[in-house]
């Protein structure tokens, strides 16, 4: 038998079998190209009838159906929630996807808890019971497994952990998007940049000379890099930021793993310790010493095994 | 059928019968009297021995027994760490409670978990499948109930929201229990009203002429009530705090309600509705529409009621 995971991004559609012992047997990944509401779900049916007939070419049917979208999925009624992608407000996925797919369950969740879900199955959180997937890329999201659950909420929205509130006093830059990630995610990186050229009018260093769209979450890593003196204080408020967030979910969690990942980490990953001696600052203690802070082991492919095992369990 | 509830506090220790229907057919509480160490268990064991010969006279045997303590109860090993009882490092009590209950189930709980499971039992978390109780007390902490289940973490500490990091900078008074402890529980409202103090020298108000021990959280909240300058500003600091505990709980847990309760809520609960406001303005604005914020509805109960439904769960 065989499953099927789907991981729906801003940009692109990734596609993959798994067999139930957590081997990729085949994988493919297409742009969105621009597409919008209807059209993005058609793409999701064209692919996954391909990987239908593939799979029963090979004599191996689909016994499940996993999907990872990038907002939040409504199991009460089947529909997602995608900001990034225009017409998405309320779709009807799952009556779309299990139209195509009669007789197979399908199974929808949002990137965070699909990430973690990776994580566990073939990654860095393998055997743990107590572990969080703390997502930093263009936004900010945590997926939360606890005492061996994965965390939802009332309304499927747990894990919003880009708004955090981290320190006072309350600033109205963060209605959009919450404190945390208005200043520490991909975009929070970059606003932060071009915010800190104000404040540090000596600064004459590479980002000055930056147009704004050049000023991006890249161009800061890279000026970090060369010791730039303006990417270094971006960079540095930041690492307090994450500190404290990974703080607070090993405060409330008492997690055995904290998997940084996303676009950030990348670039990112060589500050973990740094990360971590913020978070040892803040946190309970016990709890801290009990937890590791660790990088994502699947990197861009974590929603698409999240949603493998995401299939695996809805079979 | 009866169950049997057992709250160990810090000076006293309540017991109570249950029907499985959640009735309360016994209740009575006893003072430690300064007791230590393996004295307390010896009264637990005279309380709960009484109540087994009680419900024995009534021809309802007991079924389960749970017990809420004041820490950590470590599920691995049947030991509880309770900070403020003297020689209660690593203290055997499933063994000791078990010898005097021979064939009958003992589960023990922290004071955190069992608060939200009496809510959810008899008080204002009843029909819920995510709820939280914030209990600010001496110390502070959260009982979770996410997705139907109590969260205890990988060992047993979680809800340790007394160590948020809510504010920058880090300062050294948070090393002993945390950022939002140190100025938010009871404890922390006294610390704080003594901090002010010094930075408002013009200030001649009642909290002026205390003795630093009459300057208690209590005091504090009485001089609020006549509209005094520094308790006003002490109280408008700790809603600060408390919303933005609450916010973070909101956009990590997506709740359906977040309950107020411990031994400030008590005086505090007239502030919910400024506390709710204040939360509105940093979390998840979707998740915090979905949630309400209220009172305790069992006050000094409970942790009795919490320890009952323990029993019901380990019959």
């Amino acid at each position: 038998m065989s499953l099927i995971g789907m991981d729906l991004g801003g940009t692109k559609l990734a596609i993959a079998a798994f067999t139930a012992d957590a081997d990729m047997t085949a994988h493919e990944s297409v742009p969105l190209e621009r597409r919008t509401g209807a059209a993005v779900a058609a793409l999701m049916v064209q692919q996954l009838e391909k990987f239908l007939r593939l799979q029963k070419g090979k004599n191996d049917p689909v016994r499940a159906i996993g999907i990872c979208v990038p907002g939040i999925s409504n199991r009460k009624d089947g529909t997602v929630w995608a900001p990034n992608i225009p017409g998405w407000g309320h779709y009807p996925l799952l009556k779309e996807i299990s139209a195509v797919a009669p007789g197979i369950p399908v199974a929808i969740d949002s990137d965070r808890t699909c990430y973690i879900m990776g994580e566990v199955w073939k990654g860095a959180a393998r055997g743990c019971s107590d572990a969080i997937f703390l997502g930093v890329g263009t936004g900010i999201g945590a997926g939360i497994l606890s005492d061996g659950h994965f965390l939802r909420g009332r309304h499927d929205a747990a894990g919003a952990i880009g708004w955090m509130a981290l320190t006072q006093p309350y600033h109205s830059k963060y209605l959009q998007c919450g404190c945390f990630e208005s200043s520490a995610s991909g975009d929070g990186i970059a606003k932060l940049a071009k915010e800190l050229l104000h404040e540090m009018p000596a600064y004459e260093g590479v980002l000055r000379r930056s147009t704004p769209a050049e000023l991006t979450a890249a161009a800061v890593f890279a000026a970090f890099e060369t010791r730039d003196e303006l990417a270094t204080e971006v960079i540095r408020r930041c690492i307090e930021l994450w500190g404290m967030a990974v703080a607070n979910l090993v405060s409330v969690f008492n997690p055995e793993k904290i998997i940084m990942g996303g676009g950030v980490f990348g670039p990112a990953i060589p500050l973990i310790p740094s990360i971590a001696a913020e978070a040892a600052k803040w946190a309970q203690p016990l709890s801290m010493q009990q937890c590791e802070i660790v990088a994502s082991q699947l990197g861009i492919y974590a929603g698409c095994w999240g949603a493998g095992l995401l299939a695996l369990k809805a079979r």
